[in-house]
């Protein structure tokens, strides 16, 4: 048994624990608790696989899924950055650059690889793939904002320019859910003054 | 736009946010928290993707990773019943597939019928994919227990028997890797009395 590259597995998978222990600003549906990220990237794998068929452009969905499922993982040594956050944002990529090399190369250096490649195939924005990535990335938390009665949004003041900013590349991924949760999630919530018109 | 379709998809991704207020038994690597259902099929599913080399027979890998993903969803009806619960497992089976038909209906009817068919398959442990995942589904809590240095177990009071019998098939997904969790994880601590030999 090559007892070294399963070692190097499970030193993976031990500490990718972690990520159960970042917190998110989304309230989960009952109100009260907010989501972390092992959640979220649960709940947006399920997602993707349901909702594949309104991609733009055809995707291989179990290649966004996995981009989905570790795409915060650079977040253990990196912490979420909260969309709305401009100062954190500058130092963003350095720090979640420099935790991507450290945790995936805990893995046996070709899945490490692969899953390099797959973090920055998300953040580089180009492919089907990852643009679908993003539009569940952004779609996810709408959806529970909504569905708490703009709880979150309420907290930070958000703006309707804000939401419409962190979302100018989201129908690049789906036309169709992105005009949906305009429709459906974002614009009743702006009406009833849950997000400030700007 | 089918606006119907998406009604009812999203009506599904609404309710199963409820999976993430299901605990279960096992301490997450800060020995503090006890793990929920999403989280426990978030790391699963990572797993899968970076195990399924060591399956015994070949897995279709993104079949097996929605199967983990949705396979606890029952539990937002009927509960988690702990592995050692003999008692609350006799009224288990009854109890989840009641859930099963009411969560999956929420879902457009060829969606939900494929949920229905592959939540069916996980508990037939007929299939290659079937059989790797109930090898994650056992692995992934030792590797949690054996990393918090046998909490849940010595709360528990678990028997070797217990978990051997609970693992009596963890093997026909992977020998390979049910040799390794056993020699490296269960092992080790009936020998330091985390585990009651019997």
């Amino acid at each position: 048994m090559d007892n070294e590259r399963l070692e190097k597995q499970f030193d993976f998978f031990r500490e990718i624990d972690k990520e159960k222990f970042i917190g998110r600003q989304t309230y989960l549906t009952d109100g009260e608790r907010k989501e972390n990220d092992a959640e979220h990237a649960w709940h947006m794998a399920i997602m993707t696989v349901l909702l594949a068929e309104y991609a733009n452009e055809k995707i291989d969905v179990l290649k966004t899924v996995m981009m989905l499922l570790i795409h915060d993982l650079v977040e253990i040594d990196a912490g979420d950055t909260y969309a709305y956050d401009e100062e954190g944002k500058k130092t963003q990529r350095e720090r979640e650059e420099k935790a991507a090399k450290r945790i995936f190369g805990l893995l046996p250096e070709e899945q490490g690889e692969k899953l390099m490649a797959l973090w920055e195939e998300f953040e580089a924005y180009e492919t089907p793939e990852a643009n679908f990535a993003h539009t569940m990335d952004n779609i996810q938390p709408v959806m529970l904002n909504d569905a708490t009665d703009g709880k979150a949004w309420l907290e930070h003041g958000v703006h309707l320019s804000q939401i419409l900013g962190r979302n100018k590349k989201t129908a690049e991924g789906s036309e169709e859910l992105w005009q949906y949760a305009y429709k459906k999630m974002i614009a009743p919530n702006a009406v009833k003054g849950r997000i400030i018109e700007d």
